[in-house]
């Protein structure tokens, strides 16, 4: 059973509930967590999840980069053997026989051997047969890397640049809007939202977390946007709350999504937060797609960002208590 | 908590409620939505999910074309520096030469090098170098691509072409078949369906979900076909309906199914819809096996859409309003 | 909402309720089901699932007379062309010929190119290249196989031979006992049971399936043995029956039980049943395991088979009606 | 639904609840179990398990030997053949011929061919298409292998080396507290805790399970520590016991941790568990993070073991009977 729900004054959320300096924020704008942590093992799977996360140019230039540098490696151990262990004789300049080293390691770390250079010593030999096993091993690294970054899913959301205010069913409600930027096809997603306070008590300040109920938390298709929606009732921590006593708690909007991935098959999941600097009040979203004349939705996912404001509203004695139209 | 039972006239959906023009359908008969995306991010990814989607002759011939065209633009370069770079000596003839380059190309990006041809200038040596890098690299890219296609779970289900209205228990009842089209094992099968309402308000037009309550919505095995049936009692939403009444609303049935394949050992996904269209009133499902004499089961998948009409029964009173034998 | 429990008299558990012939058992002891299927799509996918099951001797083999197969028919054809084509002059024999391109062919399907023997013309040339990338969409093609066969979690249950009904607090119970044969780690097992009875109803047979409620139906460890008691209480389909009234029923058990296996990370599955041959009446499981004397627990896996016959017991009042010991 | 909370005297925990030898505990420090088994099926499964398992350097260290063996094997095999069979005339040395067939042998391995020796007799060529399809099968494992260790989420939970009786909420609490050990971010992390008690009845000792309620089960994000708290009220199994008491039925905790790993895109599991000894009576974890002025949280992982005793208590009245402050 989840118990999430409302707790207070521990500091099992994972977060710290004393804030005595100011903590920017919980969660970066890219989902990370702003932490530092010492002690940590390092470890080659680090380099590996490097290796997952790099750009594709850079991937591709890690791995150019490395290809070069054991050749060159090779290479030189070739050459320090000299010419005599070689097919090939010594063309008499030092710079052309180190590069036919050279080149002679690329065609065995790739295991190309056009045969025009060939160990013919011992010592040439067993470096050669080292060559080609890290030529083996380094083909099979570098597929088991490609694969799994293939297989990893990429799916962003994007979610709308306010949380905002708005009025819902005689009430007031809190909301925010995201879309799917990636092609793939997404269903079955799944939100949680907290808020984070930071109150003061005795002089000290605390952190205190709560769950938002939605009032959907589950939806079985995703093809455009959802706007979620924390509707402000009795049960509300922020029922009655004024903007001011609001921003004197600088809270934060701590969101977690989980979807599943058609393409990929696999579960994705996003981490999002807002400050209070991104809250609007009294504003509601604006439909962010229309209906083409053949039949089909039509959506721009930039204008999941797009809200209209409502004319001036008095807040004054606090959040749902005056009804609205 | 799942919260979605009963929604409506929120566009949390996912889907839109306005309905000026008349959609066609909100899922396609392959299951894909019915959207065009603006602003969407293009990436390598999409690339390789369409080499994952596309069908296997379809998948080796592009391959083959980008083996083939990598080699003549390498043959290409080394065409363009001249035969002085190579072992071999100019045939004299421009395309003879030209093949042998190409040839060479494809002897050193698929790693094999026969030597008969070899490069011995710094240049042609230089860029033998990039093209194993190539080969190697394209040769990572394909076994991960082959992998990614072996290990996604192909399970397709068929679902009858109609969907029923067929007395059950003394009311009426929603009734739609499917069946593993696939050898492949499935079990543990979990159905959620919705129903989508086309209604008019002030003159416009709205859409409303409602989730329909399935009689079973869970099954442990899944050998044959399974009927899934919306009981029509007071809780339903179709409750007293009239054909008329329905056909008015163009209801739009929207279906997911969820199941575990043992071969696979991963869930699988299926979204399918039925438009008004697909309605058959007063008919029920043939059974889509037999026992045979030896004590196995026998389906032909085809059968699932059989379906023998009933007697003419007079619906003008509503949906389960007047008792069934 | 799971609704398997206590339904009946439809056919939406995915097997038959008719049953005019009587069909040997829906669980075949290999976990697979009884059933025939026609009208299935048969697709390369299928070849895969083949590749995966089979045992490791034979994916050796079919993988070795595939590279022999494809090399003999390059060979055949490049032994078509004539030698001249070829570096090597002919030999003067035919089969001598015949073979050095059968070996031309494995050199350069195999990417392997010693070089000694190497293509001079247009048509070997262009031919050697589709044999180069034969070669390389097999190798890839071969790697995702044998990555494919690793991934999956061979974790197989050993389930006893029999099926007790065994005197628990008082009254009876139906027990079976598994234990996991593998060295793999098994924890989270989670048990689903059904009873499938046959019963005439007007002269005809119909199938009925019913939920069996467990004692206990998920633990969190799983180094040992479990048994899975079902006790029969008055909630129990099985509530006063008598071994002649059971027996008439000819009860099918069907079980499904789910565990995750912390070597491979993934969920397993197992499905298995028990015919009432399998029944014994008033006996206890043995215990299975004990305690070494420097700490550790010792089970011997055939052990999971064990019971020991109870004192005679009249049951002709009907299960769970005479007070047990 | 899960029926674990409370059971007791069953053996379908998985352990045993004979206890006549002492068995030192149910789970090792390492999270495996105190168990040998015997009669279970050896497999090459196992051997890829190992595989998984060992450290990268003895992994590259065991593909080397494999490496070195095979070739030694293929060219001695080559040797007994006689030099006459390939293009190289003998050196008239054995040594120096043996080891020509060496290095022939790796060159046909690795698919190298470099072709200053190659195979001219049919026996010599048969021997080396068997050599390069052995070559490309182990690369095609060599591949497999090294993505499957890739793919494993190697994430290590770090747990304080003690279990403390803290004061909480004017209550006893049990109470430890882990860290996660690697760089990779886990969320939506599941804790299950139970107690075994080893008691005696009759003369004879029995094993007793009782699960555990935590204060929260489950947080959405684990960037930091998570301390988890078993608070002691009337419904715990601990409720009024005195340390006497409890030591008596030397209480062996026993830990399972389920957590998203988002690098992975895996759940990940670890099992713990706290014997008698680890118990540290009236003590409170210290905080292990502090906020830096940037505001960044600071965390050193080893500070999770860190806590304060307490002012001496008397705890003779059984836990939470006397009110704390």
């Amino acid at each position: 059973m989840n118990r999430e729900q409302g707790y207070k004054g521990t500091d099992s959320t994972g977060f710290s509930r004393d804030a005595d300096v100011h903590a920017q924020s919980y969660i970066n704008k890219d989902g990370s967590f702003n932490v530092y942590k010492k002690g940590q093992v390092k470890l080659l799977k680090d380099l590996y999840q490097y290796m997952l996360m790099v750009g594709p140019m850079r991937f591709l230039g890690i791995i150019l980069i490395y290809f070069l540098c054991v050749n060159f490696m090779y290479g030189t151990a070739y050459y320090m053997m000299g010419m005599d262990n070689f097919t090939i004789p010594s063309t008499g300049e030092e710079m052309s026989d180190f590069f036919n080293c050279v080149f002679f390691s690329f065609q065995t770390f790739s295991t190309l051997g056009y045969g025009h250079i060939s160990p013919i010593t011992m010592i040439a030999n067993v470096v050669s047969v080292f060559e080609m096993f890290t030529g083996m091993v380094s083909l099979a690294l570098l597929a088991g890397l490609v694969y799994a970054r293939f297989s990893r899913p990429n799916t962003r959301l994007l979610f709308s640049n306010n949380f905002l205010v708005t009025p819902h069913r005689g009430k007031d409600s809190l909301q925010f809007r995201f879309v799917n930027k990636r092609k793939t096809v997404l269903n079955d997603v799944h939100v949680r939202v907290m808020v984070a306070f930071t109150e003061s008590k005795d002089g000290k300040l605390f952190r205190e977390f709560h769950r938002l109920q939605l009032q959907m938390d589950n939806i079985m298709f995703f093809p455009l946007t959802w706007t979620t929606v924390h509707l402000i009732d009795e049960k509300s921590i922020f029922y009655g709350m004024t903007p001011e006593e609001i921003e004197a708690k600088s809270p934060e909007i701590l969101i977690r999504v989980r979807a599943f991935s058609e393409q990929f098959n696999q579960h994705i999941h996003a981490n999002f937060s807002y400050s209070y600097d991104e809250w609007i009040w009294n504003a509601k979203f604006e439909k962010a797609f229309e209906l083409l004349p053949e039949g089909k939705f039509f959506i721009d996912i930039h204008d999941v960002h797009n809200y209209v404001t409502l004319p001036k509203f008095d807040y004054s004695e606090g959040l749902s208590r005056r009804a609205r139209s």
